[in-house]
């Protein structure tokens, strides 16, 4: 087990160089963002992330949570914890100052949520899904509902819950069959069975509002059908005060391969009599189309996940590879020295490194273009910056996950023989890195967000403005007349080009040949990942070497940077070469040939 | 959780195609291993490793060994099992009948143990570990302790493991501190603590053969000075009767991320008093050498266990996808289709089949050659099986432990949300298969083994060897004038161009560029593992297309043989080229920077 330190001077870097989180306090709504405040509230979150919630990390690996006769128990220290997270006021920093937050933007916010999820995975899920449901009342609750509900929500008095998924409905919401009847007095009565309900019952907060997709008596069949439901653990009388215990149970926990303090619930709903009562939050059957709303700030967290989870196991290895002493020096043939020192090693704490900071940057990126989309004056550039998010949000989530588990399996074999030894903790990074290219959409799903409406959705116009901007990083770049920047241009013009090309042949090919373009999706999203965080590399070796030009600032911290980007670009920039090759390659193996292809 | 079922096809296959199983017979020594006894053999195998350990395998993860006051105790049905196994004389099916081995080759021996660890990876790990053994004292023990342990080692009644690694020498055996002092009788008197020894204690066996790496009082410093012990666990009487016991003890046992039933001791040597009875194996001081003499079948053998796992997490994730439906096929519009149609699902399982087609031919390939080294009439010829089988071993140890991470998690990938439950059993070989690229050497390791001596050691001639057989398998396929096969071909063919060209690079700058060659040489290493199994399966193709073309045999078997080819062409061998670019740029982003590059 090692210590969490946040990385706060490269957060800091990434939102003000590549999110321009500087010009955000000039847009209205958001004057309070400045400087200052941003200083002060990362120290802050650090802070409490290093001390308060990284300690909890590994007791809450071996205890997990408990199923008993009173509902779901917390591992020790929690619930204490929990009660200091909401008592300081972290969980409504970005929400609306109407119910109590503190509306700053996702910009600073996100930093404070990567340090909560790196100090603790499990723990940070808790409040990510309370803001996922006070975003989905926020949207289509009525007046009399969010009075009811969002200030303790927002505060984190009461946590909130998404339930979705039901055993034969998971990747397929079409097929639900959770259902709710109408009561005649405003009400519902809602029956069914939820499975992977993330926090679904705790002993943290006195109420829990579990948000329910199910389907009205007259609904019609399929996604058009679904409508979506407030079901309070505890009905909330006139006054606020709590009332009955609804019929909303937490029937078992499954027994997982990571997060384990994190309660995954099987959720019955009305099963001990007349139905949970429920209120339905907008209008009917439109539960998917609000749940879809949510969807992108829920993907940029999971996205963050990766980053968060990342760089918590790059730190580890790090002091790991810092004490170990083991073998000579190749290089200066000094004996016994830290294994840090030998290159392979020297080379996975580089990659485990130049990932997490790419995909750090690109996270806070598309969440700087989220803040544009709800704060800018103008709407056509409002709608600009969403449909950039929009187009990116697939690939943070499906990028930043995929570097998650990839980095921290880098950090196992880092500690050797160790790493694969529990009490180390290297390999509970592990673990709990495994469910995010899973929930919140598959990479699979991901893959096809980007291609079939990410892309096609304007005829590839987004894509092109992505393309443009790239391009004119490379022209800057080469132009800088630097050794070092236009060795990363040179990798990055190569590699847009690769996307490019792609891209042109996935249009070309989607009606005639849909087989070989979907099963091409996955390496055309992972084309776009390396190309794409890439290319935040890149911006941020500009702007490091612009001040090492003027001899600004912190200038290890510029230099370390400039090798982490031309690091990014000579490992990983080639791979979208055969990413492409891989794209265009389509499913010419085994097109028109059936279950025969895997009974042999 | 899933059944095991022995893919006794493509084993067969890859023996007769790929490894010149059918040649072995008319080798000295190998008569009698016909393709008769090899389909005997296999079937009972098949038969054994999936009745009796394949439903073992679970209980054991769960249970995993316990500690207690008589020693190690393995999970329930564990002892009976093995018992089976011993008693149906599975154990010495590769060792020699001089000790009451079958001595058959290892061509088919590896088939069998590729079961055996399908079934269950945990319960393969002792026989492993004996069979390394037994070939240490056949290497270098007297006549007189051969006739004392050999062949209750070679049947299993006893078992034997390996003691090298200690808290401060690992990867680095230089810094062994453990001791032996000659008692002036024959005997010497050992000291010492060993950390990381699989099966070091159990009770399925009435004793236990360690072999345990100490100095000498007189020893030279540094891994000169290691010389090999043999220390039962109890003492052997002239009769072949148990004496006293040993002062050999496990004093603690590993509780790890995977292999729960395989017990990781820490052992403990004469801490109890005057020193654990011991044996010198051959001379003084060559310990390590005698230890690297058993490192090609140690290596291979857990390059194969990336094979076993793959194989296993594959089946598991086609018969969940088979069962599993979920969403509309995109194209033939059919509604709530099993997701094995899903063109993403297919891709996944088609990428996990081909991956592991691929590293299990060149595992057994290479276990062809080994044989060819010990039974080929001319010296020459041997020496010359014996380079090429030694240039392969990290290519097969390096590339088929990592492909069977990456397999494994592809298998959770299919399962989705139930991949992350432990009961599913999916994640249960994902921890299994993370300890492959550790033990036996780090991937690390074995890059530096092919670059710096299995490369080096004759001026790559051995690699200009192999780039040559590669390059007539192109011409081959070329000539073929079969589409599919020129598809093969071309890939294949700038793939090995890459593979060349770094080759040369390498050569160019180990001397003037020491620090960005030890950087390239993991990235050289995938390098060779793309080519190389792209290459296994492109002579696959060619044999697949062969009886295609005859329309002799199991054709719907061939023509999978050959769309399993093309796939791992499409979607591997374009990693050549990117991996190629990753070499050459060596370490120019971080050369000349320090500690501050992670400071930052």
């Amino acid at each position: 087990m090692s210590d969490y330190r946040a990385p706060i001077k490269d957060m800091r870097f990434v939102m003000d160089e590549l999110a321009g989180f500087k010009e955000l306090s000039s847009l209205p709504g958001l004057e309070e963002a400045t400087p200052d405040l941003a200083d002060a509230i990362l120290d802050e979150a650090a802070k409490f992330a290093g001390e308060v919630i990284a300690p909890l990390n590994r007791v809450g690996d071996q205890q997990g949570c408990k199923l008993g006769a009173d509902g779901v128990s917390t591992p020790a220290g929690w619930k204490e914890a929990y009660a200091q997270y909401r008592e300081a006021g972290w969980n409504g920093i970005t929400l609306p100052p109407e119910f109590g937050g503190q509306g700053l933007p996702d910009t600073l916010g996100i930093a404070a949520k990567e340090m909560l999820c790196s100090a603790n995975m499990a723990f940070s899920l808790g409040p990510l899904l309370t803001t996922g449901a006070v975003e989905a009342l926020l949207t289509c609750a009525s007046d009399e509902l969010k009075a009811m509900f969002l200030e303790k929500m927002v505060s984190g008095e009461w946590t909130g819950t998404m339930n979705l998924t039901e055993p034969q409905a998971g990747s397929d919401l079409a097929l639900i069959r959770s259902r709710a009847e109408p009561q005649g007095d405003g009400t519902y009565r809602v029956f069914g069975q939820k499975i992977f309900i993330t926090y679904g019952d705790h002993d943290m907060t006195d109420n829990i509002v579990h948000l329910v997709l199910a389907r009205l008596p007259d609904a019609p069949a399929g996604v058009k059908g679904i409508s979506m439901f407030l079901v309070p653990k505890f009905l909330v009388n006139a006054d606020g005060s709590l009332g009955a215990r609804n019929d909303a149970w937490c029937i078992s926990l499954e027994h997982k391969l990571g997060i384990h303090a994190s309660p995954t619930c099987v959720m019955a709903y009305g099963d001990k009599g007349e139905g949970a009562i429920g209120y339905l939050l907008g209008e009917a059957n439109r539960g998917l189309e609000y749940m879809f709303i949510m969807m992108n700030e829920a993907r940029l967290g999971v996205g963050l996940q990766g980053v968060a989870i990342g760089e918590r196991a790059y730190q580890q290895a790090l002091a790991y590879a810092r004490d170990r002493k083991q073998g000579r020096d190749a290089l200066t043939g000094e004996m016994l020295v830290s294994i840090d020192k030998h290159p392979d090693i020297r080379r996975m704490l580089m990659l485990m490194k130049s990932r997490v900071e790419a995909a750090r940057a690109l996270t806070y990126y598309t969440s700087g273009l989220l803040d544009r989309a709800r704060h800018l004056a103008d709407a056509e550039e409002r709608k600009k910056a969403l449909w950039l998010a929009e187009f990116m949000i697939p690939i943070v989530k499906g990028g930043g996950t995929e570097m998650g588990i990839e980095v921290t399996s880098l950090g196992i074999q880092i500690h050797g023989g160790m790493g694969f030894v529990e009490e180390t903790g290297a390999a509970q990074h592990f673990r709990d890195a495994r469910i995010t290219t899973i929930y919140e959409g598959t990479t699979g799903i991901q893959a096809n967000d980007l291609l079939f409406r990410k892309l096609m959705r304007d005829q590839g116009a987004t894509a092109k403005l992505v393309f443009g901007e790239i391009y004119a990083t490379v022209k800057t770049l080469t132009a800088s007349g630097k050794p070092e920047l236009a060795a990363i241009a040179q990798k990055l013009g190569i590699a847009l080009k690769m996307w490019t090309d792609t891209t042109e042949w996935l249009a070309a090919n989607a009606k005639t040949s849909l087989g070989g373009v979907l099963t091409a999706a996955v390496p055309y999203l992972s084309l776009a990942v390396v190309v794409c965080n890439g290319w935040m590399m890149a911006k941020a070796a500009l702007a490091a070497a612009g001040y090492l030009d003027k001899g600004e600032g912190d200038l290890p911290f510029y230099r370390a940077k400039l090798a982490s980007a031309r690091f990014y670009a000579d490992q990983m920039l080639p791979q979208a070469i055969a990413f492409a090759e891989t794209v265009k390659a389509g499913d010419a193996a085994i097109a028109g040939l059936g279950d025969e292809l895997f009974d042999a």
